[in-house]
């Protein structure tokens, strides 16, 4: 199974002309779309989406991840396994919060062009390097055959905003991800902060002081509240509304987080 | 087959991580997108694009409805079978037109947690319950295995609005769906109205009146139209225009049909 | 395999009905989106499109493309064959480029209402003919059962734009399309226009004049650039930015191109 994750958005024929592509070599294949809906060029919510979704997804998927701003340069095209899943990904820094939950047990350098759809352009390597070589492996091609093996050491690291907690003990994140109803993720996860306790956790953004841990987007305060959302992580939502509207807030603002967990 | 209907919009990974989480349980399983552009939280536009789209889909497909303003909260999930298809759903009326035209002959609370995934977080029952439930389905699951019976009386109306015919013989309805066209549906049914003939038939719209029943787009008048169209509801268009932008009308406008069939 | 290509967009349900009732006729089909984002009713543009995708796709895959404005009037529908593609469209103009490419070696008139859903909508044709017939297609019918043969001479013409070279052997073409990322694509094809030097080349558009071709997005001057895409037309982009944006132009746009190849 071969999972699909780009920044292509699905007014173009830029995912359909993959899936030809992929559909060539094998048309047998199953694809399934994550999502074309990345912001163009935004390595770093890719890395998140691929992060958050990877648990859901059957063993051994492929993961074709193209937010590729590098496209047509020198930057490196990475082959990547873990105990759970597969990786085709450009070395951009896309995979690395996956790498921090499944460590990679197998990094290939992809560079042997007999897999590629020839000529391949400089501009759309997901039509001509991605899909074929996907399909490739999809239909059992041994990775080795794709080029030399590649060092965890060299690959980019990855680009994503990591919080960091200030003397008094209080977590210091961002708004990373806005999603469809206005909810407003950040990158302060549950893990990290272990939070377990709904009393005295307190908010800071845009200016308001948010407290308390709500269980469901309907059994919070009126108003904007926080929430630890399906994805582990600090969630600021709004019932029945967008806290996005509510709040005027954007990816990228600052979230102040204090809590009597983080600071024991 | 499982056809998927929500409001999660196409550019969060929503939609990708409740297909991994389903082919999980089977990845053989044939997964159909109806639409996943409803406004968020809208059941009512929910039912009336269900109800519209059943006739066209194979018999026994499983319908999964995921319009769920009461996600966390204790509103019911429930499994559902006409005699045409199967349903899972959040018990807030979005099958209420659906089960106007195809009468439920079981009805079933889902509760039995051992076919959820776990653990079942409180914001995304889409990838926790419904997802694994409908691959158990397909895969053949007794229903009865999901709860207890449920029955009509319990389940939740339709938010739909209705329209009304006042002492004048008039009826009164209004746009329930502006589709990417510009065209505006309402909810006037030919059913409901029965409406044949193109003469005598008179829309009130906008502080406009518009005459006559158009056979196709293109055979109306210069202009805002009438025509019943392919759900046999009764539409206002603009040939190779948007009737939406040319009369300034949203959703929620009211429609008033004179008719000389309606008055006998 | 089935493609579909049309311009319902994907808020509205019409592109899952259409699969749903392709699938109602045979539920092992095989169905891929290559868009559904060409501007409502912009038939050009959808030629465009299936253009740039089709030598991708495997062979014998059937193209239904469904950018109809004509729909419900008298406009004939059309199934071809080239040596390579099937094709299943109204007779618009929509497969002008593609026969540009691929000659038809078929072509038939679809009048056999046999294969159709009954009763046909004036205004769905998407629903009640094109995906019928296409199932039965994709399941073996032979195409001289849908209806009469037709010669090439009675299909309606490209309306594509032609780029014309003047006097001084100048190429004058446009933007005809602006994808996701703002890149300017241009009707001026590499092979038209004998393009193989890097030097020379002269851009003018929206008052500006670009100079030489880049050979990837990053390897180009800072700002607006000149590039022979994927498509191995004529586009002008920003490295890591919207070129739409950059030069405020639309599509319609004109484009001259000064070229030594040209002149010879």
């Amino acid at each position: 199974m071969l999972v699909l994750l780009t920044d292509f958005g699905t007014t173009d024929p830029f995912v359909g002309i993959m899936k030809g592509a992929a559909l060539r070599k094998d048309p047998g294949l199953r694809i399934v779309d994550l999502t074309h809906g990345i912001p163009p060029q935004d390595v770093a919510q890719a890395a998140f989406v691929l992060r958050a979704s990877l648990p859901y997804f059957p063993k051994d998927a492929l993961f074709v991840t193209v937010v590729d701003p590098g496209v047509g340069t020198g930057r490196r095209i990475l082959y990547a396994e873990t105990k759970r899943h597969r990786f085709l990904a450009p070395d951009n820094g896309i995979l690395g919060l996956a790498f921090q939950d499944e460590a990679p047990i197998r990094l290939v350098e992809v560079t042997n062009a007999e897999y590629f759809l020839k000529p391949v352009s400089r501009t759309f390597h997901g039509r001509d390097i991605f899909a074929p070589v996907a399909a490739a492996l999809c239909a059992g091609l041994n990775p080795q055959q794709l080029g030399p093996p590649a060092t965890l050491e060299t690959v980019a690291p990855s680009p994503f905003p990591e919080p960091y907690r200030d003397r008094k003990g209080n977590w210091h994140g961002q708004i990373v991800y806005v999603d469809h109803f206005g909810n407003l993720i950040t990158n302060l996860w549950q893990a990290h902060l272990n939070l377990k306790h709904n009393e005295g956790v307190e908010v800071l953004v845009k200016g308001k002081k948010l407290k308390g841990l709500a269980r469901s987007y309907h059994e919070g305060p009126p108003g904007p509240m926080v929430l630890l959302n399906s994805f582990n992580t600090v969630e600021i939502a709004v019932s029945r509304g967008s806290a996005a509207r509510v709040l005027r807030a954007k990816k990228g603002e600052e979230v102040t987080l204090r809590c009597p967990m983080s600071s024991s």
